[in-house]
């Protein structure tokens, strides 16, 4: 299936792409001694882009680092987890800033080729002298199979370090594309979400990077949703060294396209991977509109239903809530013709025309069951479709995120 | 407190204003037998206003009495619970019809003067042959002191009949305003949710008491909420006989002024008893925004707080969630300048400036493990202020909402 698509899936994560070097080190942040600085360092000057939380709280590292970005290159990455360095005031901004200074000293990189993101609990300051520590020794340490270290660092209440890999050929030599992230929601009492950090060794320009970043988050981490709540920290960083073709290279307007397929796949199965992650949950959802004006109204029908509490703790229960999912879908505030309505879960029709079809219940419990349950909402306006994922609403999710100790 | 207020708490319910009768009786719909069909009934024609769902998806008894308020006249309230008569096509309207017909039938009086509301499952078709038998029974046992028969016939997953009435001097006679209302949001699986019926013995044209009630309902009922979703199925009935000033009066303004107090007082009293009757919830939640630039900018702000699963997890934990709070504050479309942002857990400032204030960790948990939690975040551009009430997100609620049977 992979070689269909044109590319393989391959081991290495962000160090899979040719020039790239990870680590992982345990400096102290987390206090049960798990991993909590990650580094990952291309050998050449590379292409950066970033995309950034929409919340309008902002981390210190998302502010400096959205402005280290600018240049459009950028040479090492900087995850430290444990703290989320935010709601920290100027005294987090100054430890953003040492940071990156840290970092860039101990890489001989100037300052503006470092990028930072930070993940952990809100509202405490790093502590600098552990942290620092943590850098020295994670660019020390650096190397071509640091990478599930790395992931392992970037962890907070993930179960399992998230990483994926693809090649593909372009312009006659191997290609890759790597990835890692972590955190799925803000599922955890005042810890800040999900972080990604994608390499290349494809020689990108950081303005079609930028544009691809921000389309390949538009379908994937920006289509799920654990808790429904944006958190001061997401990031996901993009780095292009083009070590693939060392004497350069111009791809095709097919090799794109190509390459930019992969970058999509890898970050829709990592975003999958943070929903299924997702604390306390037993069930993924995934909510397919289809049939809507646009592309965007889908996306914004389908949002309102995997956020209906009353819908997640409905497929919690296994109950057929599709009363819930055609009220979600008119709570949005996109028009929706109720006579038009169909609903299906997974492949039985529960709702036609706004109405309730006759259906054997044991057909529905048995679709209820899976682990995996696909809801479809047919609108009938027009050629407009989207999915967004998410989880059932667990009792076991509101007292983990009623423990602040977990 | 009420003197000071210019109007006294009395009981009575809707049936406290003069020339209101009322009754509730069981005729089936209802399996475990419960009372299930409320009416109020005035014996004079009344000025009659209403307010219906946002959600595009409106249950058939909403379609039909938003045609039938349009006149401005009513004389009666006819309420089942225990189906919602929703998504039921054109079945439904035919049912709503009969069912106005039938009531209308039995009162003497034009369709256009009778008003009907369903609340229970989605979805269902109602049993015509019990409704019918409610509504002649309904009809023969009105009466003066029906009040709470009625609020009782309304409930679904209420724990309580909730009503209210009040009593003020206007022109010389005593005036009364009452009300009855039940669910507090779709808590139940496929249930709808919110009702209310207000009477007034005073004289109001059906303008000034729709722009009222509007107001009222948007200092209300619009800033409560348990899951979020809006049903299918909320209205408010408000019907004004003028039976108090039988020669006819005009209000001055001071006393269109108190009653309009007393309608908001009737209003926010019956909104937080909703609330605070919120299946599995153990606290109230009062999330106060002042300082923003306008009361609608306050208004969001405080809907984002009050809607997000994390603060309400943490309120359920006993945990100073106020990262939550000031990332479901930057998450909400309005402007916020973290800089100048605080937030009060009670007295307690817990942020300011944007970054955390030490406090005393037992002083919190004092608070914290009150019955009502007032949270109070100060944004610091303006003079917008809102409030929203809202309850903890508790395990019962998810296994109370899991289930089809409760």
């Amino acid at each position: 299936m992979m070689q269909a698509m044109g590319f393989d899936r391959i081991l290495g994560g962000v160090c899979a792409p040719k020039g790239f070097l990870a680590s992982g080190v345990s400096c102290g942040l987390k206090p049960d001694g798990r991993r909590d600085l990650a580094m990952v360092y291309s050998e050449n000057t590379a292409s950066a882009a970033a995309v950034f939380t929409t919340n309008q709280v902002k981390a210190a590292p998302v502010l400096l680092s959205r402005e280290n970005v600018r240049g459009g290159t950028g040479r090492a990455v900087v995850v430290n987890s444990g703290n989320a360095n935010a709601m920290t005031g100027e005294r987090g901004m100054e430890d953003a800033a040492v940071m990156v200074a840290a970092a860039a000293e101990s890489l001989g990189l100037p300052p503006e080729e470092v990028l930072v993101a930070s993940t952990g609990p809100i509202g405490r300051y790093l502590d600098m002298d552990k942290l620092l520590g943590g850098i020295e020794q994670a660019a020390a340490e650096l190397n071509p199979g640091g990478n599930t270290d790395a992931a392992k660092s970037i962890m907070t209440t993930d179960t399992y370090p998230k990483e994926l890999a693809a090649e593909m050929e372009i312009g006659g030599e191997v290609v890759r594309i790597g990835a890692m992230a972590k955190g799925s929601g803000m599922i955890h009492p005042m810890l800040a979400t999900m972080i990604c950090v994608i390499t290349t060794d494809v020689n990108l320009s950081p303005e079609t990077m930028n544009g691809w970043l921000r389309q390949s988050v538009e379908w994937s981490f920006n289509r799920i949703s654990v808790d429904g709540d944006r958190s001061t920290n997401d990031t996901v960083f993009m780095l292009a060294n083009g070590s693939a073709h060392p004497g350069g290279y111009t791809m095709s307007r097919e090799e794109e396209s190509l390459l930019f397929r992969a970058l999509c796949w890898l970050t829709g199965r990592l975003a999958m991977a943070l929903v299924k992650d997702g604390e306390g949950s037993t069930k993924l959802l995934r909510i397919v509109v289809n049939g809507a004006s646009s592309d965007e109204d889908a996306v914004r029908i389908a949002r309102s239903i995997a956020g209906s509490n009353l819908v997640k703790c409905a497929f919690y229960g296994g109950i057929p809530g599709w009363g819930r999912i055609v009220a979600a879908a008119g709570a949005s505030d996109v028009p929706v013709d109720l006579d038009n309505l169909s609903v299906f879960i997974g492949e039985y029709a529960v709702v036609q025309g706004g109405a309730p079809v006759e259906t054997d219940p044991e057909d529905i419990a048995r679709i209820l069951a899976r682990e995996e349950v696909e809801v479809t909402v047919e609108v009938g306006k027009g050629a407009g479709s989207a999915y967004f994922l998410t989880t059932d609403l667990t009792p076991r999710y509101v007292e983990f995120n009623a423990s602040d100790k977990s």
